[in-house]
């Protein structure tokens, strides 16, 4: 079975875990406080054109969503994300967890615009009772989204201007960032994540690490207290060092990038293969992530080979997702594309 | 000015003020372990055909909700509820702050269906991802609804059979309860709750009472620690007396009843006048909640001498509520029947 | 039986009552935007020289408590409090349930001090792990305390100083400050509650309303979405008005003091009974609240005319506690003081 | 500088980057349901003898901790937990943020007894207001605890016993439980702790691994919905599998016991050098934490080549620790024993 159901299936990229083999018995201090960490945050905050970052690793994506949401809203604020978005539909209701209500929008390709989000916002300044309803105190997006599709610069700054217009924070998830910045046609980079948002991750997990995010606080006035919250929602670890070292090596020499690239262009190859086929594609993505819709007996036949997501019966037949990732090997979607040009 | 907008603009039912002045100087014990809350107890038990169940008296009905479903949910566990629900959109994310979801699903005329529940609960089963996702534990339905409609005995069986089918509790809100008891048309009584949902609360606040919710939780066993509960969100008031005392005087000899009569038939005598005057009516409501479209030349009229509940524009102008209540005057509707006449 | 257990064993103050009688059939919008809120939130900032002080209304004293913490605390800071201090120990954990915890410190006489305060706040500037312990963000008092004691001015302006010294806000929980502000020696007036709190509580319940605490804010910075938090946490009452109505009753011409005096009075005459009688006093109190020590025999010739609070066994025999309130009876305590005699 | 200041100042054994590197590479589904876990369940249901025990991997302590606690514990219950428990003082409140209330009763030796225990769950039972109170619904111990000491199994029982008697569970913290495992002295083994437990966890942070826990409910029906906790809490890695990795390596062959071993014995070297020197200890621990007293000359002596944890002052000196972990050399021991002879 060769596995394209997730960008998680394997372990990290083997440069990574050089790192952690050759710093494997260096003793360091705990929680964050090491100098890998410390290498790992300067080559971020260098990446994002952000020298005063406050720069943060945890664990996992549910997480550090959890842990912003928690960190930034006063208790009757709530966050506004696509009806789609990971935090709404993908986490057991963790941000509800800890008090905040998700404030749904439809979406569009996984996306929200700036219109909807002040529609929401004035909304709630025009509200009749205001203090009956939960006050929108923060915008979450995904970059790429659940779908794979991206955010124009325009359109982020955009939302970024109505944020900063109704004075709430804007905070990306970049579980997949990786995929966005390497991806065609995308004309966002980091430097303008930290010039928009008030909060954003930069993925490791689903980008060949083991495991780990990296929030990043452009502005430090607004991460006060940010490392209380971590240790209190059990986000802090203790052998921080982990965490330092994965990013390092992401991040020394362009190999976020490089992972980034390599995903992108087997996942173009999958899509051309859809496309001569003239298999629906479900969502135009340019990353890592390709929706499509295939028929029953398509689905049979492929999903004998490989492990492909199944997003249950949509028109015209099944709707199902492929990914790659760091470590697709090339000739996985070699066959892969031999396959499906044979349906 | 006249005052409409609500049902919960004066005092309470002379009656009640009557029995609190009475016993304003007897002694008794705090926390509703007094006598009169037993013997409200035994009214309602007997009023609900419920010999067993639990009768807990608290303030107001968001103190209700946001205990019920703390009381009854785990942890990771959400409940079910209209998009118009009260726990959805006026309670300023009560039911988030313990930490749980309210999934919203979409309404008509301010009802749910069975089939919609069953959609969820099945769904839940059927997810590839069910430990990812937020478990439907609970549903909520108001009756009267948000906009004084009324389900059909039919409807709850159905709503009820359900939840019974998944093991997860139905739980309605009466916070107008007098008003759906008295409706024309209505064919459910309270008996009918007590069998058929897992914990009702019968309002007080906007039937007659100064405040006041009676919790109806037929099995105890589905009560356990209620008390606690109570007291740990602050809903344990001190002179519990007080409450039963008011649900002593509305079960005693009828009031409840009476009081749902009286603001019925005053509003029905406004939507009279509205269809006399082909005012288009919003929902088909036979409860003390009203729901019609003016034009704004229409609104402005009114509203100079009566205080209505604006809801914003809808097609057609803008759409407006209406409430009668216990306290409402004959007098006044006769006035605001003939301003309505008019227009 | 005669009740002296505890101060809220009847109804409310006859000057109350009649309020609310009067006002009954008046027309109020809700949720204490109604002009009696208006008026008693007037003449309550009148009380305390503080013009600009926010004024809140809500039900009860755990409601007042749980509130003002969630609302002022960030989500990994906690509460300082006497060891017996009512939010630590009656209140099934309402603090724990918004996400803080309780720090308790030793009381002495049911006091905290100004040093320990600041041995607690120094400690976690010095700690050498302050991302891994709670962040003391809040002083919680009460005045009186649990045991009916009364702080010096000095001691409230001592530990103001430490507060601001270390920029964490001084909360005044004030259930049964009428007794406190009437007592003989007490030094401590509402203009230097005003002065020396960032938040407190005049407390009603306790002291002759039905039932209702008024939230002090005397600089309205402090309060930003306080209603909100109010009505999420269930606290904020439909009909306001109530409230409103009967904080004026109590401010509109000396009625709060007045029933502090009476009932400081009653409560005297007992413990001049008790001394008289070498019963020896637990606490040195001035206010409603006595303790003493029965040996079993005295308990049980007193239980059985009168309910008094049993707080079990110390040395020497049984601690109880009799409390006075508005209510009390002269002739109540005249029996009570010579039944003690005859002990 | 040679680090004893903690047992996580380095990567993993050998032996768990080894698997880890080897299995690098294997797809497998994410969230723990791969075969590695899989593989590691069964190895821990073994050494447990507890065939039907659900083992669930969390990455590290805290996150254990607070899940466990809201997974088991209704809204109105909290934790007995010794006043030196790691959730009492060391987790910012991260038990508190779930909404629940630690209950400290005093220790000695960082332990607390079944009298201790059986105290307060009667004191509760007795309590003449127990809605008014935090049920107390779950007993937290440590072992070895925070101070290194060891429950004997006698205790445990005792324990044990009194959890069942009152019917509330017994939560093992085993975060160093490896050395425990192989101190001298210690009558406690796995399957006692299955079968005197309700749930326990067993380090893997602190013991050898990069990270991780494993939380066992010998009886799974005490485990209901844990998945689902795990998840809303971030507690479930995506790569699930380097948990059942590093859990398989170190229970496959005996490699958990033998990093015990290992580390008690590098630890009572420097015991037996301290009582040589007649240096104070101050608990009597045979595993792998030594707390002792240093004059400010000695501590300034050592410190400037070896990292300890400086636990502030107290009569005599300094509180010192000193930590061996699997990855201590014995030539640092060698060379700080020597040291201590010098002092």
């Amino acid at each position: 079975m060769i596995r394209f159901e997730c960008d998680y299936a394997e372990g990290a990229h083997p440069a990574v875990m050089e790192m952690l083999q050759q710093t494997n018995l260096e003793q360091t201090p705990g929680y964050g406080e090491d100098v890998w960490c410390e290498r790992a945050r300067s080559l971020i905050r260098e990446a994002c054109c952000a020298p005063e970052a406050d720069v943060h690793f945890v664990v996992g994506g549910t997480q550090a969503n959890l842990i912003v949401v928690a960190a930034l809203l006063k208790p009757y604020e709530g966050v506004i994300s696509a009806s789609t978005g990971h935090i709404e539909v993908h986490e057991t209701g963790a941000v509800e967890a800890t008090g905040h209500k998700v404030l749904a929008v439809p979406e569009k390709e996984g996306k929200i615009s700036a219109e909807q989000v002040e529609e929401v916002l004035k909304g709630y300044e025009k509200s009749p009772t205001p203090d009956h309803v939960v006050k929108p105190g923060m915008v979450y997006i995904s970059h790429p989204t659940e779908y794979g599709t991206l955010y124009t610069l325009k359109e982020l700054e955009e939302l970024s201007g109505v944020c900063r217009k109704y004075g709430v924070p804007l905070f990306l998830d970049g579980a997949r960032l990786a995929y966005a910045l390497a991806a065609e046609g995308n004309d966002i980079q980091l430097p303008d994540l930290a010039r928009l948002c008030d909060v954003f991750y930069i993925g490791g997990t689903k980008t060949g690490c083991l495991f780990g995010e990296a929030v990043v606080i452009p502005d430090p006035a607004n991460g006060k207290g940010f490392r209380m919250m971590m240790k209190q929602r059990g986000g802090m670890l203790a052998k921080g060092r982990l965490l330092g070292v994965q990013f390092f090596a992401m991040f020394r020499d362009g190999l976020y990038r490089e992972i980034g690239s390599h995903a992108d262009g087997e996942a173009m190859r999958i899509k051309k293969a859809l496309k001569e086929k003239r298999i629906s594609l479900y969502y135009e993505s340019t990353t890592n992530q390709q929706f499509f819709v295939l028929t029953e007996a398509q689905y049979a036949k492929l999903s004998g080979r490989y492990s492909l997501s199944d997003n249950g019966p949509v028109e015209g037949g099944r709707l199902v997702r492929a990914c790659t990732s760091w470590a697709t090997k090339t000739e996985d979607v070699d066959s892969f594309v031999a396959d499906i040009k044979e349906l």
